[in-house]
């Protein structure tokens, strides 16, 4: 068999593999959003065939057979064609001594315990997840020992968000960090806080819609390719190039939730909006790393959303849609209100300066857990004496604590470091950006097409086909240097509670 | 092997199959009410992806091999397992001598044509949707001759939808029509027409969303097996057992379309949530005859919501949604409007008393465009004609004409006579009804409980297992008369229009 024979093989089973993802994609979308509770039966049902034909169509025998020839001959190959095959060898190699049916069941564990996860969060009823917990975390690390019997099970998944990530790096990040933001912290909470008074009371729904519909065309995302729906867990599904959905949660009583959410959302909506129609149908479509993912969302959300030039482009169409609530606000005051920072109790809510200090303490739960240091039942207690610790704050009951993220329910675990990891991307891609132009000129005026372009360019557009060393390498023209982060922090809360 | 390991052999491909067609239904259903429109070419990749492994898992030479040998010793077999073997068996032989590939060409010329019929229906243009047609009835010809070579094509495709019903029925069915019902049109056209001026005017969406979600509790739907969405086309979508899907299409200027059109697809639900918890994930979980599922729907649009029993206890509710328009009509005049007949453009839209008409009129074109006496380009001219002579209405586009139903572009040619057929069981079996017990006594108090329980026992539990002589003999005590249907609408129209 030649090459392009071979090619031509791969080919079709990557676009096999593709529906099978776009169906689990679409089905899960749906599962998010509008399908009704006694579907969760069939969308187990629907999910375990899906893991098992995906399972077959990654690791099976005659798929190893196809990717040990091309990756022999890879020389041979084009860049993309080069790519894929690494990319494919590098999952096929770390995966295929795990068994089919531990995916499967895997598989159909998180589905249930996602459903079981949001009846537990809202009822504040941690003891009925519990279980769900130890189940995930005991496959998980039977999983693991399969991937590389030798390795810290909690280091495989680690690496799997953030490639070459392992406890000594993040154990070295926290540390640095900690030193660097929680002086900041506690100076913060000594000055006076700002007044963002005029964010309380009813944004009713129907205007909060309003606003996300403008803010999906302020972030230039196309109509025709990205839709938003309304979840418990606002998260971003890029189920193709062409179909991105992002989601939010509206709350009445709080209106800057679904505005950075949707800003936030659309930010990882962008990566994949931006990456190589080339790509397309092929493993090279989905980027290789969820620390680099979340860098491109709190890009948009914070560096940008929540700047001042942002605060001053927004602030008229506020006054337009809620003119009681703004019509008397200055640019300066949203601005401060935006970027209010104290110690809280949802991740999500958090702001910039205390936010990952929550990674944090999830990143310490995790490794005891894996490490069997406490038990799925001591979560509650370790989270409320970290929260206490780290931040200071009661956690009043688990669905403002343990029960609030949706990531354990789904297996999820090793993921959170990447949140910090991204946002200190984010913070050198700013940097380097500057270089570029003057970018809070264009944000200053709602133009964000320079910054998607520049983001494009030098990440976006090449998917999975970089890892996170080479797209900071492309991007910054250096490897990661976490100092711009807290020295960013540094700056911007200095000159917002005006430390001296 | 012995006949518990054949089974459960059945079983795991029957569970398997579910699976592909909860995906198919989900991204179905997604693709008509959220997906963004740059989805197109990922859905119909999925879907020929569903559609092979659906063939392999029906058609596949082990599966015919499996019911064979289950087949060969089915009297051995329980009730509900025999009438799966033979359910699949009749499948089996049917299709079986089709190749896979045509099914898949199908899928995906199909998939495409719903999205150029949108367009074309939006912008009243035939021109570009007319090859889909042309392509769509050759292919199905094509796929007739695998069929059965010997076969009129297009009745291979009439006996899909009633299983047993042939051209010759059909055309002495409608003959018997014209005869009863084209007189009564007549004359009811030479009557003062009903006066429906409190229908006029705007109908906000919001006020419709709101009486939409009353009617499904009217309807007994359950909230957590049976979900409301918006789309083009209303359809019912049957996931699973406890996943339903209804839909409709609120217009402003009209209050009744969505109205009526809830309750019909209320209908459709009640009958799939009605089925057998024994026949999940089976063949037999699938109603077998699109008549029969058609006599579920117009039974409650028509024959229940359309009473007057039941006009007078939805008023107060109107009067208590939209109260300028509802405060002074009384229920004789809300039973008169929402009953007024008179020849129309619109078959969705249609009076029970000229619907018949629009079906025959497509009955006619499908038999001239799958005899070659007409070609898809000559559809709107025919379309024209057949309106005039029929019903007397000039049709002033394509998009009020041959672009109205999503049928053709679905490749469902022959199943329009079973709308029909459905009414006129539907008049049957009220006529059963009646005889168990008051029914517009329960109907005017709003309790329909008794009205799905009957159905429900005649009609519903059998999900597939039955045919449909069967189900009428059950529920009607005898085999398919007309009259009922002819005698029905002689009775309700002469009297609303004070025929002597």
């Amino acid at each position: 068999m030649d090459m392009t024979d071979l090619i031509e093989r791969l080919n079709e089973i990557e676009r096999k593999k593709s529906a099978y993802n776009y169906a689990r994609g679409v089905v899960n979308y749906d599962g998010l959003t509008v399908a009704p509770k006694g579907s969760v039966e069939s969308r187990s049902n629907c999910f375990a065939m899906i893991s098992e034909e995906l399972y077959k169509l990654t690791y099976g025998e005659d798929v190893g057979g196809l990717l040990r020839e091309l990756y022999a001959n890879r020389d041979a190959l084009g860049y993309v064609e080069r790519r894929r095959v690494e990319r494919l060898q590098e999952d096929y190699d770390r995966n295929c001594k795990v068994p089919m049916n531990e995916f499967i069941e895997l598989s159909v564990l998180v589905n249930e315990s996602k459903h079981v996860w949001h009846g537990a969060k809202n009822n504040n009823d941690f003891a009925t997840f519990m279980p769900y917990i130890e189940k995930i975390v005991e496959k998980k690390k039977k999983i693991a020992g399969f991937i590389n019997p030798d390795a810290d099970p909690y280091e495989v998944y680690l690496s799997d968000y953030v490639k070459g990530v392992d406890r000594k790096f993040c154990d070295d990040y926290f540390e640095q960090m900690k030193e660097a933001i929680v002086p900041l912290i506690r100076r913060v909470g000594e000055k006076k806080q700002v007044d963002s008074q005029f964010l309380k009371g009813s944004f009713p729904i129907e205007k909060q819609r309003e606003l996300a519909g403008y803010l999906m065309e302020v972030m230039t995302l196309p109509s025709d390719r990205c839709i938003l729906g309304e979840v418990e867990h606002p998260c971003m599904l890029g189920l193709d190039l062409n179909d991105i959905r992002i989601t939010t949660h509206y709350y009445e009583d709080n209106l800057l939730m679904a505005l950075f959410s949707v800003i936030h959302e659309a930010g990882h909506g962008l990566y994949e909006l931006g990456i190589s129609p080339a790509y397309r149908n092929t493993i090279l479509k989905t980027p290789v790393s969820s620390a680099m993912h979340e860098c491109q969302s709190r890009f948009f959300e914070n560096y940008i959303a929540r700047s001042e030039a942002f605060c001053g482009f927004l602030l008229p169409k506020l006054q337009e849609i809620f003119p009681e609530k703004f019509n008397d606000v200055t640019v300066r005051e949203f601005f401060l209100a935006a970027n209010k920072a104290e110690p809280s109790l949802i991740r999500i809510q958090a702001d910039e300066l205390t936010y990952s200090m929550h990674i944090m303490i999830r990143y310490e739960i995790e490794k005891m857990l894996f490490d069997g240091n406490i038990t799925a039942a001591q979560i509650p207690e370790t989270w409320r004496r970290l929260y206490k610790e780290y931040l200071g704050v009661d956690v009043p009951d688990d669905t403002h604590g343990a029960l609030q993220d949706v990531h354990w329910s789904n297996g999820m675990f090793g993921q959170f470091p990447a949140y910090s990891l991204g946002s200190a991307y984010a913070a050198q891609m700013l940097a380097s950006m500057k270089k570029s132009f003057d970018v809070y000129a264009s944000v200053a005026k709602g133009e964000l097409a320079p910054v998607v372009s520049w983001l494009g360019e030098k990440v976006h557009k090449d998917g999975g086909a970089l890892d996170v060393p080479d797209i900071l390498l492309q991007s910054c023209g250096a490897p990661f240097e976490p100092h711009y982060y807290f020295e960013y922090l540094t700056e911007k809360f200095s000159a917002i509670y005006q430390l001296d």
